[in-house]
C-alpha cells in the first residue's frame, strides 16, 4: 500500500444535524446530502484543501456497508487534528465549533508537548483537536 | 474553519501492535514510537502523501488528553477509504491487511454505487474501506 487515504468517513446518529454542523457551523463546502436514490445510501461530502474528501453516514449505513455489527459511540476511536497559526485562533476555532453545536470537552491550553491546544466534539461525540504547533502550522 | 485537517489519529489498545500493522505489514514510513520522554505521550507519526499526518495513540492517553472518558472499541465511528486502481487491487489490498494481520470484514465485491469495494479492519476495529470507482482514480 501506499502511505495514503482519499476519505475519511464519519459514522452519524442524525446525518442532518451532522450535516448543518459541518456545512451550516464550520463552512464546510458540500453539494448536500446525496445518495438519496440508493437505499441506506445517504451521504454528504464534503472536498478539504489537501485533496481528502470528508464524508458524513449514518453509523447503521456504515455497519450495513461494512458488514460489521452496528455499535454505539465511542469517543476514543479517533481524534482528528486541525492546525492553526496562534494559540487565539485555537479559542475562536473552539468558540465557533462550540456555537455550531459542539461541545468543547478541553478549553484550550497549553499542550504537554510544547504547543497550545483544546478539543471539541461533533454533535456524534467526534473529537476534534485544535493546535497549534510552531512545527506544524498551516501552509498557506 | 477552513475545509481542511492536517492530522488523522487512531485510537488502539496496543501501541506496539498497531505500529507493526502499519509500519511492517502496511509499509507506512514511520520513524518509530516517539514521545517516550513525556508520560502518556507515546506515539506514532506517519506521513502521508498528501500531506496528512497519520497518528496512532493508545486510547486511554486520548481519553486522557482530550479530557474525556475512556471508551471501549467500536467500528462505525468511522472508515477511511483507500482508492485504487482496479478491481483486482481492491483483492489485492484487502489480501496484504489480511496478512499483515487485519481482518477482512468484506471480501472485494461489486458495490450498490457502482464500483467494487471490500473492507478490512485494522487490529484494533478500525475500518479501512478499499475502493474502486472510475470517478475517484489515484492522482498518480
Amino acid at each position: 500500500m501506499e502511505p495514503r487515504f482519499a476519505i475519511l468517513t464519519l459514522g452519524v446518529d442524525d446525518l442532518e444535524r451532522a450535516y448543518e454542523f459541518y456545512h451550516d457551523g464550520l463552512g464546510f463546502p458540500s453539494k448536500g446530502i446525496v445518495g438519496k436514490e440508493f437505499e441506506h445510501g445517504d451521504v454528504a461530502f464534503f472536498e478539504m484543501k489537501n485533496g481528502i474528501m470528508f464524508a458524513l453516514y449514518a453509523r447503521e449505513n456504515l455497519a450495513r456497508d461494512a458488514a460489521v455489527p452496528a455499535a454505539s459511540r465511542s469517543s476514543t476511536e479517533f481524534s482528528i487534528g486541525y492546525n492553526v497559526r496562534g494559540e487565539s485562533e485555537v479559542d475562536s476555532v473552539l468558540t465557533q465549533a462550540e456555537q455550531a453545536g459542539g461541545k468543547i470537552v478541553k478549553p484550550g491550553r497549553k499542550a504537554f508537548w510544547g504547543g497550545y491546544h483544546g478539543y471539541v466534539s461533533d454533535p456524534d461525540g467526534h473529537l476534534w483537536e485544535i493546535l497549534w504547533s510552531p512545527q506544524q502550522l498551516p501552509e498557506h
